[in-house]
């Protein structure tokens, strides 16, 4: 039986996890996609750099257009990551009919109206399931598992790093700035952590989940981020105290036509199962008008995680060879994007603030609440006991976030309010 | 655009779920599927009941062999229930190239390699996503999303009605038959809950899941099953002191090519994602040798949610017509089917034990399980407030079945052990 063959664009981490499950399980492989499936160019680097892998010194090269433009390739995995560059390269792959697995996020993210086009044009696969949460094959999950269902909300834990840091200041009461700089240590956190940290990497992930969920086309741009490095060990001991948990919570919410994609740190009711998703591991809640409530769970990085799901892709790929049909499974978003307004984003809310503790504050402050139609669930009073001034927790029911604007300015003019310590979302 | 036909066989809970679905999501089904889905032929079993959905008259039939027969049909889709009637009208329609989605586990379980070989030999899809876990689409993330894998092991909440008894019982400190009288009295167990309480239900389920994991005909006598009804309010009072829930588990495991698939109570430690599975809820946990630990959590069972995944097969099937391919992605297990025995089948193990309270028997217990080489995780004795006898509990490590029988037979054997109360599988 002809093999097909296979060019892998990098050699990293999850590069190195492809050739192990390509090469181990290759009868496996053979028995559920119909074919032989062969890696036969490799792209890295350094052709010299010692690897914990053996490979071929035939099959490597430092120049990607070696693999793309060699003709018996059918099939590049794209794992290198980078945008500019990357996105050359796969439209120059797609125009010479090769088809594409990739785990790249920032580049399905950032380009994949122009990608799935061209691979339309040309019948060829663009699959990128690794790109989101690691080994959890939510995206498969969105498009063939949910199809007969009208997703109403996505909230996804899908990024590994800010889980940990936040799990580990809630177990251990400790501050962000520590606890980042142990994750650094650890490997846990890269030596310039923005993209993790300030959420960019989960709002990313989220443009694809908001995509696929309601098949319109999200950009980066739709979504507004906040990250977690505003995170205090005390906003978590508060939470704590009222029965929530702080997360970063990628959120995509659509109702009627209208949707809203967000990413911030959240505060999740303990009983809800996103609460207790703890260490590196990812979860993608999914709440359908029919289905209800489900949740996807799983490693959402590492080496063979993220190398299960690239090689399901190329399965996948290789399936379609066999049946003639790459290039029209592919997924093609078909309902105009519609943004909600900050009238139509509702919410429940946390709100910690500092005020003058004397008679008459707590009336002004909820009067304020009162005066926007925004209602409220709890309220929580006590004195600070190193300030000479009195700290309050209001959590708010649902309020559109227009209503929150306005009550979050009103409170800054306010001379009896002192500071707005936090405002979370809360979900659960 | 030419509608795809299809006759839907029942008209109860889960057919009243595909119909709304059908009809209300027309345009949403058509953009995902590529052409509109039309139900043409209802089989109901009184014409005349009345409904809480307006279908009309001329659609329904009391005789399925006027919807298998029906020549403008495509696509059947089983929400009747049984076996042996509902095999014959599968077998014809398929005789007759109609595709089928079914939700009834009981026939794929039983029957699944008549089933899919004859559709095999007629280029016909059988899809039956909803036969296993209401609304999470873990039958398409085992064949699909872990198609790449090598799957360890499977460990399913898959039984919603003996959830919802065992987490009660849990919760309130209440004894297995009034919580069971209740759930019976709620509508969520049957009048005759044999089915659902000794675990006969998840066998069926697990026989599935275990044929989708390991790529071999699992058969439902291969399932070894025990049910809850044993299960004593003392015996998850005492697992709770321990640190564990007592779930009704599905276990399919396999290591190298050897297989076990069991449905048993089980203490799951309450740090396992499982332990907290609550209600009415199902979820299936999956640990592959490249992904790792995973989980899949959602309703598992009711109108909306079973719908949800019957339709979304029907797309899929939909989606092949349009490819013509339909037939050639069904599920085809390519390995021999080899059982592990007893000395390859390991766990760890709760024991309770009433034993005679004097001196020295502890050590004549611990005795035994040092004999059969089985070694301990923890030993609690206390004496019984109301008998002259004394209660041991002990957990193994990881001890083969085999061994674990000796041990059980030992004691019993033994004066000084007046009675074994309960035996436990251990998980997490």
């Amino acid at each position: 039986m002809k093999p097909v063959k296979v060019g892998l664009l990098g050699l990293g981490t999850v590069g190195t996890g492809v050739v192990r499950i390509v090469e181990g399980h290759q009868h496996d492989l053979m028995s559920q996609s119909g074919s032989p499936i062969e890696i036969v160019k490799i792209l890295v680097q350094d052709k010299n750099k010692a690897r914990n892998i053996s490979v071929s010194s035939d099959m490597l090269t430092e120049n990607p257009w070696d693999v793309i433009e060699n003709p018996e390739i059918d099939v590049i995995v794209e794992v290198m990551g980078g945008i500019e560059l990357t996105k050359q390269l796969m439209l120059g792959a797609l125009e010479r009919g090769k088809h594409i697995v990739t785990a790249n996020k920032d580049l399905m993210a950032l380009h994949s109206p122009e990608i799935l086009a061209k691979a339309a044009e040309k019948g060829c696969d663009v699959f990128y399931e690794a790109s989101v949460a690691g080994g959890i094959p939510i995206i498969r999950t969105l498009i063939e598992g949910f199809s007969s269902d009208r997703i109403t909300k996505i909230m996804g834990i899908v990024n590994g790093t800010t889980n940990y840091i936040l799990a580990k200041m809630s177990k251990e009461g400790a501050a962000y700035a520590d606890v980042l700089k142990e994750a650094q240590e650890l490997g846990y956190a890269e030596a310039d952590p923005t993209s993790d940290v300030e959420g960019l990497d989960a709002a990313r992930k989220m443009t694809i989940l908001g995509t696929l969920g309601f098949h319109a086309n999200v950009a980066l741009a739709d979504v507004e981020v906040k990250g977690i490095s505003g995170v205090t060990k005390e906003d978590i001991a508060y939470g704590k105290r009222l029965g929530y948990e702080v997360k970063l919570l990628g959120i995509a919410e659509r109702q009627d036509e209208h949707i809203s994609i967000s990413v911030q740190p959240t505060m999740v009711k303990t009983s809800h199962p996103l609460a207790s998703v703890n260490g590196v591991f990812n979860a993608v809640y999914v709440h359908g008008e029919a289905v209800g409530e489900t949740m996807f769970y799983g490693p959402g990085a590492g080496e063979m995680p993220t190398a299960t799901s690239v090689v399901a892709d190329l399965v996948a790929v290789v399936r379609n060879l066999n049946l003639g049909v790459n290039g029209r499974r592919g997924f093609i978003p078909y309902k105009e994007k519609k943004l909600k307004t900050d009238e139509q984003i509702a919410s429940k809310n946390f709100i910690l603030l500092h005020v003058a503790d004397k008679a008459g504050v707590l009336s002004q402050i909820t009067q304020v609440f009162a005066e926007h139609g925004v209602s409220l669930e709890s309220v929580l009073q006590h004195p600070n006991a190193t300030n000479p001034l009195a700290e309050i927790i209001i959590v708010t029911h649902d309020a559109n976030k227009a209503a929150m604007k306005k009550v979050l300015k009103q409170f800054e003019a306010m001379d009896v309010v002192h500071a707005i310590k936090s405002v979370y979302r809360v979900e659960g």
